[in-house]
């Protein structure tokens, strides 16, 4: 691996510049992204193999028993599903009825579905009555109800609410527990209910789900361990516990100076909170598994000073990859050919001695949200270049809208070379 | 008309209750949703008409030349689109390639299609050679360049920033111009450049297009009258000055307490900016011509108390409708049937004399945000009821996601009897 003198936060094994070109999965980023047109999504198996294998070893480090059920809501590509199947790694986690199809049709098993949605109808129990291998968490006593009514019987797990959340930055948009009351699982003065409403339609509940909040990182840890600590209560409550299903949320960098999850204290405090308990540790990560073995290409199609602004508007919106918007989450845009500040056609604003100068990289909607990355330091840029905008494996095809007909793009499989 | 005794603030004459049934365009909108399933858009045809001829009221009263271009990008159901072009009232607005073919395809003439997109590339200028009779608002000086080539001697008009803004509830996302820089149209600065480039390349600017934010009502309106005072700068400079194009952002009421805008007031703003000069006024709303021309049927999947709090779960998401949280413009839920409390299947906290409790209503996507109305109080609501969510004609369908699998939903083309 040649990489160029000095690393950037986001440069790893399979994601690097060489030669001032950015290569990704071993191959040249610009002339792929030439080859199928922009913008377009590639997703590297290999990466998302690895932060698999990356959970596993920790995982089976601190507990024998656990099994990684991958939130589809983050990525659903039908072709990613179904590689993913055949590595045998994990599971998948559902969120609605049509998910749970999809699943089923990119070839998961029944038995290898978790389900896991808000406001369950009794259309959706009658969905799950007739897919009875599917683990079914309930959200609510309401869930317990239509799930008793229509296949009686059932183990099932409960999703609970700790009233304690964690999430990316701190950020409120992204706690699903808290002091304020959300839509989100069963309350501790609620759960006596639940569980004899589930034992009235003999019902089994055999399993704990829930879930803190979602892109949490080191600083949120302790945060995320006092909302597990708030959950020991339900545990005891449950005499047939054979399963804790800690949710997913676990972020990845998003910024230069995000740290990677410390999977080891992680784990320390998975280990810590299910202590000599016999059970199995289920958990459902979904960006931490796809997002940075995702990145959307884009193509640059006009570069102008306005004021003191450089806009390089680029050929997709916020509306194919919403988390910068929704959540401040932003897409890192990296150049994928480093250029002489000279060979680019218009330079706008003050440059550095490698030519590199502010802009703000922005999308063609007609909205004012619409921005990509603000005050952005960057290399020489023209247009007809080629941007890859970071970690947007996750959270980004998968909840595009077609707003002002500009939803367009193409998503791409890359395998390492032999694999 | 027979309305309930104390009248809601959005009740109108093609909107409101009777014998305790929401009717909208003369239709009982509880029998319509169940007779088409839910999630479900209606469109009331009567209500488009009424806004645009309202429009064109109070124009003429002030102006003896105008168009009106309705901005697509607010709802381009390709039904509703045709209807409106056999009104004759309008032309549309385009702002991407692919609208502007939507809206040739839809029935619409060149010459009735005005197109103000961001960040032009080169074929975006070669599709606008080959329609040469779309007026088309250059938002750059790249993009008069880009038109000048594939076009010399075109008839043009440019956006331009005024730096000043105006938006719904002063939401600074609702700006497209202020203090702050945005990618939008060419700033005093650079506009005897623009004017320079465009000599340099024959074309002939005739037309001012200017945008100046969204949703404003009566309380913006000094900002808004500030804001086009910002502009005659520039039309002194556009010795051939034919059309100034006032953009859209024409705001409707959101809440209860929202005022609708005073037509006359504006047209008035409109007035002392044109004084005596011999132009065309063109305007492009969006909202104001369908926003409240459109609702959203729903299902209650489940009503279920949870601490502190009563959730109402219906079985549409933000997803469908995504302006109440990126932009606070709440879609108001309305009860389609008011039942006696006692016929409601399942009651939750404490309600007033009319059965009337706080509820919050919430979509059935897992995410913390997806929450129609917090802490509303509400008619007694039942599992199988159906809500209706006003103010959905704009900026729901069209921006809509397929996230989680939850993305489906129908439209319907409401007409009035005897229409």
């Amino acid at each position: 691996m040649t990489s160029a003198p000095q690393s950037k936060w986001w440069e790893r094994d399979d994601l690097y510049r060489a030669q001032d070109r950015l290569v990704f999965c071993g191959q040249d980023i610009e002339a792929l992204a030439r080859s199928v047109d922009t913008p377009a999504f590639f997703y590297n198996t290999a990466r998302v193999q690895q932060n698999l294998e990356r959970l596993h070893r920790v995982l089976r480090s601190v507990h024998p028993r656990f099994r990684i059920f991958y939130a589809i809501k983050a990525n659903r590509y039908a072709p990613l599903l179904t590689w993913m199947k055949s590595t045998g790694l994990c599971g998948v986690d559902v969120c609605s009825p049509d998910e749970l199809r999809h699943a089923l049709a990119a070839g998961f098993r029944q038995e290898d579905i978790s389900y896991t949605a808000t406001g369950m109808s009794r259309d959706d129990a009658a969905l799950l009555a007739r897919n009875p291998g599917v683990l079914v968490n309930c959200d609510g006593i309401g869930a317990i109800r239509h799930l008793g009514r229509a296949c009686p019987g059932r183990h099932i797990g409960i999703r609970i609410n700790p009233s304690q959340g964690a999430g990316y930055g701190d950020n409120e948009k992204l706690r699903y527990s808290g002091k304020k009351t959300t839509k989100f699982g069963i309350y501790r003065d609620q759960f006596d209910e639940a569980l004899r409403i589930a034992r009235q339609h003999d019902l089994v509940v055999c399993r704990i789900h829930l879930h803190i909040g979602c892109g949490y990182l080191n600083p949120q840890l302790p945060e995320w361990a006092a909302g597990l600590e708030a959950c020991q209560w339900f545990l005891d409550q449950v005499p047939d516990l054979e399963a804790i299903n800690l949710g997913g949320g676990l972020g990845v960098p998003h910024r230069e100076g995000d740290e990677p999850l410390d999977l080891h204290r992680w784990a320390g405090i998975i280990s810590d909170f299910v202590g000599e308990r016999d059970v199995e540790i289920n958990i459902e990560p979904g960006d931490y598994i796809v997002k940075d073995a995702g990145l959307l290409a884009v193509e640059v199609n006009a570069v102008e000073r306005k004021q003191d602004t450089v806009f390089v508007t680029v050929n997709a919106g916020f509306n194919v990859a919403m988390e910068p918007v929704f959540y401040d989450l932003p897409c890192e845009p990296v150049s994928c050919v480093l250029k002489e500040p000279s060979s680019a056609e218009q330079r706008c604003g003050e440059s550095d001695d490698h030519g590199d100068a502010e802009v703000t990289i922005v999308g063609p909607i007609n909205e004012a949200i619409d921005v990509w990355a603000a005050n952005k330091v960057f290399p020489p840029v023209a247009e007809g270049d080629i941007i890859a905008l970071l970690n947007s494996g996750g959270y980004a095809a998968s909840m595009s809208s077609n707003h002002c007909l500009r939803g367009h793009f193409s998503q791409n499989i890359l395998f390492s070379e032999g694999s």
